[in-house]
């Protein structure tokens, strides 16, 4: 079963709102084993929508379209599509009595605009929207199912999963795609894709597909069975191959980030972290606090951005800033090792680096990063060299250190 | 003009990457005089590759095509172009030193699959790409421009903003639109939309485009001349009145930011700043140093995350945890106090609050955050109550604290 969805609105077109409502359908669908043939953001224009419905309809069994139903004047879905499967509009009194009450409840007028939101075509079935005023349509035309949202995004969220999945499930039988994903960190794609070029031969001799998702210090990989459930334990045991070849790189599935992992590490030893930073100006602690319940185990940080406070705070010996720079192994260490006592943490973290865009030398370019670990009784530390972006270094340096501990937590730095 | 954006990628159609590609190019593109025809979202599929440029080229003068340039195998979009438009590929040296040196930085080996990003098409311009590997694209057929460009969002955006859109000024003579911005903070759009509403009727009036742009904490407000520079001394003198209509709303221009303005205050007055953050976790500091030079005026932080490092660093009274609970003037005063000789600074920020999901109580629902700012002789604070998402929270808390600072620094607390 394929589908297409029709998003309608001039504002995502001139780039004023980001379409997320395509992204929401599309994960929902293709969780369901619906294939997602494309994605069409279209002008509010009548030619535009006939246009769109008749090449989206000719090329799936399912065409999902949003937006175009408010009550503003700019907004023509309903009466297109009214016209379209060649119906007109009809007053609905379940619809009208939602719309009273949504009024009433909110002590304001019902306005005539308002009103006509009742109207719906007579050649639909209604789905009604409990979020909101403006109902959702179900049209069939020639074996195709062609459904009608509102474009708000928490409306047309509770039109699909209320009305429209369950109806679809019932209707269709659907056959499924599946998929899952696992994740790695601490190595780029291309790295990655060199070490497991055999595994990932064999995965596409299976017909199975693969894909590397990057995001800054991540690489996640998603294998897809077009086949659907059935192939999970080919997906598993591909997996299970896969952690094998990249055991230290490979750190979660789908859901998990690397603090939620270190979170769950360190509950598990009833163990408390902290952070001592300089160039990432709370970024490892930001990375930390990401994951709900983090003030279980971690307690706070320092962030000595200047020379002055990396020595009266942690008690960096002023002659390494001097002699090797505050952007040194000696330093990093110390920082690490003075704020794990000042903190009174089992873990300290600490970072010290280059940011960029200035301040790089010929032996220190910008994007090196010195990141230290001290731990009772000990103290690891490794360089890093980053690319030349600001931002982007210092969501590197800290995804790095936060999997610096998971390393450590888990044995693989010993 | 017309142009239609491509995003390429099966991320896209199952959802788990929301594209914020097409926002961007949109907008850039509309600012710019040229109409969105349409937007598409296609797979990684040479077919549908093929059938997708085919109708884009036909409906439009100018096609973007972004993603499916990156180096692994799932990646076609290369080589599907230059089949379409009669080429092949070869070695580009510039391409190929920029890759070499790329990975030369990083110290880390070149391969195979990363040499072949040197590979171009010879039937097209190459748009060198600064911030990544894989460069843009420039093709010309039948009078239509079709540009590719990474799907990476800064390389995107970069290879936008310094190759494509100057081409298409110079090479289309777009229409002359004048722009210019001024930034406000601490008020919501609807609230400064009341307030401004008669000069807002005005500018209208004179024909000027008016744009109310709101992101986390900040409204930017955009008056827009279709005629040209022409106007530029009518939106100077439409932004001088408005800025005497919210004196302390309006903190600068399109390119400052509210740490900007602060780093320029505190630089003349050769002062100092350090924070003491708990629910934003470096939030406040990271918005202090987004600004290049803030190691100037910049010490450091304490992060105070757990309560007793509220107590044991900057000396928060164990009572007034217990009774007023940390999220509360008291608390944050002292935090503000405490940090202030902690971290031998001149003015310091403070923030406690409750960032969610969890955590709200029914007189401190999620969303309330305390400020403060410790001067010499005194301090300040005050509650704010935000929304219930946690990123924004800490977003809006820490641009609410940068902009105390900037009022007291310009003598607006007083």
């Amino acid at each position: 079963m394929i589908a297409e969805i029709i998003t309608i609105g001039d504002e995502l077109l001139i780039g004023q709102t980001v379409d997320t409502n395509s992204a929401f359908i599309g994960h929902e669908l293709s969780l369901r084993g619906i294939r997602i043939g494309k994605i069409n953001s279209i002008q509010d224009d009548e030619n535009a929508i006939l246009e769109q419905l008749d090449a989206s309809i000719q090329a799936a069994d399912l065409v999902i379209v949003t937006g175009g139903l408010g009550p503003t004047k700019d907004d023509i879905t309903k009466q297109t599509l009214t016209n379209y499967f060649g119906g007109k509009l009809i007053m609905d009194q379940a619809v009208l009595s939602n719309l009273e009450n949504y009024f009433a409840e909110r002590n304001r007028p019902m306005l005539e605009v308002n009103r006509n939101q009742a109207l719906v075509p007579d050649c639909c079935e209604v789905l009604f929207n409990h979020k909101g005023t403006a109902p959702g349509m179900w049209f069939e035309k020639n074996n195709t199912i062609i459904v009608s949202l509102p474009g708000v995004p928490y409306e047309m969220k509770g039109l699909m999963l209320e009305s429209v999945l369950p109806r679809l499930i019932e209707r269709k039988q659907l056959k499924g795609i599946y998929h899952r994903s696992i994740q790695t960190t601490g190595i780029g794609e291309s790295f990655l894709a060199e070490i497991i070029a055999d595994w990932e031969n064999r995965v596409r001799e299976d017909k199975l597909g693969l894909a590397y998702l990057p995001s800054p210090g991540l690489v996640k990989l998603r294998l897809t069975s077009y086949v659907g459930i059935e192939d999970k334990e080919l997906i598993d045991n591909y997996f299970e191959e896969l952690i094998s070849l990249i055991p230290t790189y490979y750190f979660g599935g789908e859901d998990d980030t690397v603090s939620s992992i270190v979170g769950e590490l360190l509950l598990a030893k009833k163990a408390t972290v902290g952070t001592v930073e300089s160039c990432t100006a709370g970024g490892i602690a930001t990375e930390i606090v990401k994951t709900s319940g983090a003030s279980a185990y971690f307690e706070g940080s320092v962030l000595t951005y200047s020379y002055r406070l990396k020595e009266e705070l942690v008690g960096v010996d002023p002659n390494i800033i001097k002699t090797l720079g505050a952007v040194s192994k000696e330093c990093v260490e110390q920082m690490a090792l003075g704020g794990r006592k000042m903190l009174g943490v089992d873990y300290c973290l600490a970072a010290s680096g280059i940011a960029g865009p200035e301040g790089g030398t010929e032996d220190k370019p910008v994007g090196t990063v010195w990141i230290a670990l001290a731990f009772e009784g000990g103290v690891y530390s490794k360089r890093f060299q980053f690319g030349k972006l600001r931002e982007i270094n210092t969501l590197l340096s800290s995804v790095a250190a936060v999997n610096m501990l998971r390393m450590k937590l888990l044995g693989m730095l010993d």
